[in-house]
């Protein structure tokens, strides 16, 4: 992996995705002791991160790969990444969603053109719905978060930030699957300059934070956290570069997480979900820590249900 | 009133104002089939345009009168606007607020260090109120919305907008008082080419619709909308200015107001308030008038009670 990987990546995706504005908040600013730089991948086309890694990946495919089309399994972002960088590049997407999945994600979906099939809500059976289309159609399976290709795409967000922003003293992105804080990982490594990346992640799953510790990928023993896009687990491509690349994984509790989405909707004026707003919780947190930094912060989406806002 | 004032006025307040956004989304063009620009004041200052003709209308004071202050009766967003608008030129701001204005108001109000006097919640007793600072202090009142300091200040949004899409066929703003349709008819005068000006009001309170139509300043028999910021009335200063600028008063129910801020929050991604949502309101429930055009939507801000919001 080199810098001009991911330089290259940003190039080739920029006609698929939005280059995301940038926002900061004197009040925030004022509250935490800092300077924080907010990239808004709320914005993002989808509304998430996730539009970036599932276009790198699908454009990584040969001609004879895409024919055949691409495969996921995703309850979320993922599965509406997928639909719609595949119709911009006009070749089909299938897309398994657990009968668990909310209708309107099934429905956007639809709207992006997946082709759908419904299975039951286990892992087991998300992937073995995946495997027999894969088997039946030839279609190339991408993974959520355990995919270079998918990680260098997520990448893109932070190389943007940091050219918008060169002199960040760190820079902090929630962790679920593992592929943005990775993907933040190796941005920072090629276009930082005494940068530090951080990862944060809810106590309630914090497979992340123990992972780090043990050496070895840990599992979550449950998922009752209101972050809904964290609770997966890291893999083992994306596990390696983040124990080179990520400094600390910093935990913080659910109200903590909704205080901080109660501050970005206040002062920002923007709509971010649960999981988006678990790093900004992790620097009010550790404001001391944090004290006199610029810090980048990566917003990593606003898909979220306005009927089950948590204020 | 020529295009030099407003030019001029863009410069003055050009280091005490944002330069706000302006949003488009693929999924609400294709909704309402056309092109809409939204000029993001949410993202202004103290979270609404009015931090525009607030500054411009201060600015304007003599260096005697600047010593003396200034003073306002507001319940909402022109109370903090002059506020932090007096704050940020040095001088005091004296504001007059009914004892029904809510706590947070209140609060944001006394966060931007502005002197505050309480009144009973009427008209009269806002309006003697200010009168006696005014007497006793030498201070300069400042009206919310018929000053025409304040009204020139406002069309330095939608000048904003015309510089970044200069083809614009329509520009629509929310009428309240009165000051954001009639600066925004300035704007459009001076620097809009075939560009039509609307404004959009909530049936409950359409007192703008029924002048245009009289010729005559009507008023509300009631205030029962969630547009809390419209359910004031013209003035004698802003009215001839509509009328000469504004070529349709659109009006819309409750329920289409609620329908465009929940379409503003999923598909922008952003928190506004009620109010700002009625443009929108206007341009999809009159879809067939607007089709294939290019329109300007000001959304005038973003003050919301996060814990009231209607979906």
């Amino acid at each position: 992996m080199n810098k001009k990987t991911l330089t290259d990546c940003c190039k080739r995706i920029a006609p698929y995705i939005h280059r995301t504005a940038v926002l900061s908040s004197q009040q925030l600013n004022a509250i935490v002791d800092a300077e924080v730089f907010f990239k808004c991948e709320n914005f993002q086309k989808m509304g998430a991160f996730k539009m970036r890694g599932a276009t790198n990946a699908i454009m990584q495919l040969s001609e004879a790969q895409r024919e055949r089309g691409v495969v996921t399994h995703s309850s979320g972002n993922f599965a509406q990444a997928v639909s719609l960088a595949a119709k911009s590049l006009d070749i089909k997407a299938y897309i398994v969603m657990p009968s668990s999945a909310p209708q309107v994600k099934i429905e956007a979906v639809r709207g992006y053109d997946g082709i759908i099939s419904i299975c039951e809500p286990t892992i087991e059976a998300r992937e073995a719905a995946a495997d027999k289309i894969c088997k039946a159609t030839g279609a190339t399976f991408i993974h959520p978060s355990n995919d270079i290709d998918v990680i260098v795409g997520n990448s893109s967000a932070c190389v943007e930030l940091l050219e918008a922003y060169p002199d960040l003293d760190a820079v902090i992105s929630p962790v679920g699957g593992g592929g943005l804080v990775a993907g933040t990982a190796l941005a920072v490594e090629h276009f930082g300059t005494n940068c530090q990346v951080y990862g944060a992640e809810p106590f309630a799953v914090d497979d992340a934070y123990r992972s780090l510790e043990s050496g070895t990928i840990e599992s979550n023993t449950n998922t009752n956290t209101i972050a809904d896009g964290l609770r997966t687990q890291l893999g083992d491509i994306n596990f390696p570069i983040i124990q080179k690349g990520v400094k600390q994984i910093i935990r913080v509790e659910e109200h903590e997480i909704i205080e901080a989405m109660r501050l970005i909707y206040q002062r920002l004026k923007i709509v971010i979900e649960p999981s988006s707003a678990v790093a900004f919780a992790a620097i009010l947190k550790r404001k001391k820590q944090f004290n006199g930094t610029k810090i980048g912060v990566i917003l990593s989406g606003g898909n979220v249900d306005l009927k089950q806002l948590p204020f």
